[in-house]
């Protein structure tokens, strides 16, 4: 494996990078993402190995989606949500979610004292910024939480484009942007926050500010099922766990758990009648999936942010 | 399709009304549900092109499966339940549903604060009173949420007649009544709140208070699933959000909702081994049915509400 | 069926017994394990017949999947977990199940509340001390609650091992500990609290505090869903409920509810491809056992709590 692998605490700049040794001229970026999807089989065959204990912070409607897509990869999920408790138990786990779906108040106070604690003690943390934007609470309390620098930001492309000031959100979860649309927000916000920013969508992409990878596996079936999108956090937050263990970047994990989460999906749509039977078989998939199936099935592009698209946009 | 339409805003009396050209008696009844079930079927059909936001305020048994029961229906589901994002949510929405199985405080302000919002803005909105009459917390709040004329009541019928005053509520969700023993109750609370009531039993019915209307689909399944009932409410929202802008009548609504959801438990049952491959099911079911379906396999009849046994209990 | 029954009411102790009638030596144990399991069967068939009201104050990530396998055991649930209410309802309910998984304020106010009433109505309720030890806001709870003596405590054996100030817990719902190194922690909590004590693990063990049964029936794939062990909980309450009902013990209502489960859940095994379809299948199996196929297919083993290894124990 080929990749220069930092994890962000031996890093000398808090933003965690991907791989820099593919220029941005398309010749070389065939190896580049071998060595991407190669990184991301091994984090996975880790995550099996090492069971990531997982704080799950999150919205009423997916706890139990997520915890069973956790339990499915070999994670060991732990919703723990209460002020008091919150804090302690983000300073032992290895991940932590934070999603903003239902934001009530002790789960609002729990989110910070989460966030800060796994700031303190370095836990690797994802924020979910569910439906920012419009909605005042939430909206308040996800500025907040970006203070706390969080490891990963995930979202779809009018909450990130929401969250970077660049948009308005979308009405509830829908998004009516492209996760291509939102790439230069993206980018605003992973120097901003020095985070990970990673946009689901038909092509999910992952981006550290100066590359972006595009992930090409999926299926529709994930945005028929709830949880679906909100799920995958909790799978970036056990990813971030093993990355940080083993030495390899946030951009790696974002990018590990994007890339076994739809590979996943696209397995499970193949046996699935319709979203009822493609939920279940998902979680049959996750349990099954492995680090080799990652290696020969992983669809991903990689290259820099800044293309001539965007260039026009940053002159702004 | 014969059925004469009107929207609630458009009618002069606030409450929605059911098709009104069927006399009560027997002949013509035919056409008359013909006529309803074809509504039905297009309003299914709606439902698909327009994918209504509905806004869910329930309790937290259920918020999965109401979430995934919508989608599958082509629905936008938002649980947002939050005070301070309730009442504006509800504003945009195209229809809102609150349950009181687990009312806590925050969800009974955002409850409050959402059919104040419903109402004021004209959003359609559903009332289901779990579990109301013997539980003292949620049935204050029924009551004053009543108030705020729910577009749908749907319960059972031991909540439908603790609701309307004439019995003690069933023991939690449970229902120890049939829907005919309730419907001069329904009767009542849809003269006294302008509501179409919807009552969940092995024949539904749905009342605008002077015409009734039976939904003849459905499998015991239903009861063997937490959220068979619930996630019911959630529909009829989605429905009578496409009603309104389709200017179709709420009563049509809650019959277009309960023909299409016991439709698809009857499909579902057919391939389900038990009560765990049903829930699968019913979701595969619901992404598959279309207006079709629902015009070639509904069973529907239709007639006045008052009947002997009903002239008897109306002269108390 | 031979063996000696006296409901907790009926006890001149407030500890419920196992059977007693077995010496214990090896002998005559076989008699003693059949009496169990005969038991256990009239238990679930008397449990369908009852449909026993359960009342369910646990956490967001399992309520979902609780009230679906109490539904498919033909239990009725009812999730009443608000103060103002879950005290009268623990009133009437048949059982109650206490589960401190994600213990917000008003679910804490309600747990006490609920544990309350159930001790003065005498409603048979279950402690499931979810993560007990670590976490304080749980810990100083579950202290709280078993000073209303909860006629079960079941959990794993990390948790058994906290609660009975023998360790410092687990890793959030994780244990590191087996059933077995557990027993002495359990039998002091069974005299401590007059609860019978039940710990999950490969072998499950269910303990009055002066005799122990364990079940070899189960599958490590109820470890790989989420609430696998907390609606066991809920199971519990249901038969305790019955139990009460019908003249046994506590402890057969446990071992009974241990045994039903675990043996659906080693048939749904043989029919799923991973977590997700083991998931469905054990709800469709909970609905399809019945008492013959626990008088067939139950492996128990019982035997006196002080063996060697414990004496040594006991001495300190």
């Amino acid at each position: 494996m080929n990749v220069p692998l930092h994890g962000d605490d031996a890093a000398p700049a808090t933003r965690p990078n991907l791989p820099e040794n593919a220029p941005d001229d398309a010749p070389d970026d065939a190896l580049d993402t071998a060595a991407l999807v190669s990184a991301s089989a091994d984090l996975l065959d880790d995550l099996r190995a090492q069971a990531p204990l997982v704080q799950v912070v999150t919205n009423s409607v997916v706890t139990n989606v997520t915890a069973n897509v956790l339990l499915a990869l070999g994670a060991s999920p732990a919703m723990c949500d209460v002020p008091g408790e919150a804090g302690p138990f983000a300073r032992v786990a290895d991940g932590l979610l934070v999603n903003l779906g239902t934001p009530h108040a002790e789960q609002r106070a729990a989110a910070l004292e989460a966030a800060t604690a796994a700031r303190e003690a370095g836990t690797p943390w994802v924020l979910d910024p569910v439906a920012v934007g419009s909605l005042p609470v939430r909206t308040q309390l996800a500025h907040a939480l970006l203070a706390h620098r969080p490891t990963v930001v995930r979202g779809n492309a009018s909450e990130v484009l929401a969250l970077a000031g660049a948009g308005a959100g979308g009405r509830g979860v829908d998004t009516t942007d492209t996760p291509e649309a939102a790439l230069p927000a993206a980018r605003r916000l992973a120097a901003d926050a020095g985070s990970v920013v990673a946009v689901s969508g038909p092509v999910d992409v992952v981006t550290d500010g100066d590359r972006v990878v595009r992930v090409h596996t999926g299926h529709p079936l994930l945005t028929r099922m709830t949880g679906g999108g909100c799920a995958l956090g909790a799978v970036m937050a056990a990813f971030a766990g093993v990355a940080r263990r083993t030495g390899r970047t946030p951009a790696q994990a974002a990018l590990a758990a994007t890339v076994a989460y739809t590979l996943a999906a696209e397995r499970a749509a193949r046996a699935a009648r319709g979203p009822g039977s493609f939920a279940v078989a998902l979680l049959d998939e996750l349990d099954r999936l492995r680090g080799e199936d990652v290696r020969h099935r992983a669809r991903v592009s990689a290259g820099a942010v800044v293309v001539p698209a965007l260039e026009a946009e940053d002159a702004r």
